[in-house]
């Protein structure tokens, strides 16, 4: 079982690299991470402290700790929808902290929360990978702008290694033969 | 259209994930943000302020800011071409800001701006997809040491993930059938 | 050949990009480099100075710096097995710096020093890419967090995006035709 220890390295570890912050205040940090620590002693997985989880992976996936959104966010914001990652202004003060937008899409929550026709449901489950007769069609997405190659059912808002915006990315389509 | 509020968050959120600065004097790097905003409004691509693109986007995608000169430009002469991204020491004024060398391969240049045979030119449309009877070629590159896939005309001159040379980039070819 | 310069550069602009330090005594800093030269200069990669290369490419891949095992061990004790790569805390003497524990597996090590049954050290040398008839498979990792694409013998300890566990990294399979 993964300590709360660990959860926090994680995070610290994370905000390093990103050159971001933890939130400012230790005790609400730890209120934080131990939600963290609780989502993934009951899912498996660190989802998000302050959203309601479904308890299914592929539905949860944009909401995993660091969720999708947080970069976009601290870029517009200054901090996270929960406020686990802060920018430096954030952190000393000199931004408030206040409640912003979910920019989570309205589909994907209710694609989570059991409220969209079968269909819908059903796409999530194999994001990518599409099955026809003997083959196998693997969809990866490629930013234009620096090469970065991800596997993942939409673009993310901002390329990890460049930074550029979620429209340079554009579709790898792979055919693959199937097994067996 | 992209605001300069927005070019400005873009660029400071890429100076703080790789531990860089932007050019410590406000109104030259206002100068520099204002250029990346009007190449972004002209072409649909914030393309180098410094260089001057072709508007095509495949002869252009290497002076893309951030460029795939920043890296080894800050890693050798403390800050880009441009002085947009600069090292600490540099921002603090340790050490002097003075014009580089433009790293931007001949070859590179003279394609992006008409002077190469008709031959060399075509071949940058489609730089790692070549079409066969009724398969396609994919080519990627990636890291020998890290692993770091992506998918580009020449390997980056630095891995982003684990900072290896360029040498240690190889290619993956996958060939995979063609639609239809 | 790669200047004592060009390695110190390099070791700064990683450390830089994770927010590491590199070791704060420059004697003991100095040595490190000279060792990652040295290595370098004899076997064409920087494997790590603190630990023996077999001088066979495939067998030194996860000791190539900076290791596998870097990150795990920066986020778990504040610094690297040479203690090249340090954190914060550890560069301002918060944090003492002791041996740690070799976290390279022993198969490896056994692989690599030739004390592994021959069918082990087959397999090191093409470890993702399988020739079978007229087909080649090619086995990528992806990061099921955020999509990370990585092609390598087996997934990092810390997805290099992300930060989520190893145990978060999953097979792509593609099998593509062979040339000729």
């Amino acid at each position: 079982m993964t300590t709360l220890e660990e959860v926090r390295r994680r995070a610290e570890n994370d905000a390093r690299t990103y050159g971001y912050y933890l939130h400012p205040d230790p005790k609400f940090l730890k209120d934080l991470l131990e939600g963290l620590k609780r989502n993934e002693d009951r899912y498996g997985y660190p989802s998000c402290p302050c959203r309601l989880a479904s308890g299914k992976f592929e539905f949860d996936r944009d909401i995993l700790c660091p969720c999708d959104y947080r970069d976009p966010d601290v870029e517009e914001f200054g901090f996270c929808y929960c406020a686990l990652y802060v920018r430096r202004d954030v952190y000393e003060g000199k931004t408030p902290i206040v409640p912003i937008p979910e920019r989570r899409p309205l589909e994907k929550q209710a694609r989570a929360y059991g409220e969209a026709p079968e269909t819908t449901k059903q796409q999530a489950t194999t994001p990518t990978v599409t099955e026809q007769p003997s083959n196998i069609e693997i969809k990866m997405w490629y930013c234009k702008q620096c090469g970065y190659v991800c596997f993942r059912e939409d673009p993310p808002y901002v390329c990890p290694i460049c930074k550029a915006k979620k429209e340079m990315f554009a579709e790898i389509t792979i055919i693959t033969r199937a097994y067996g």
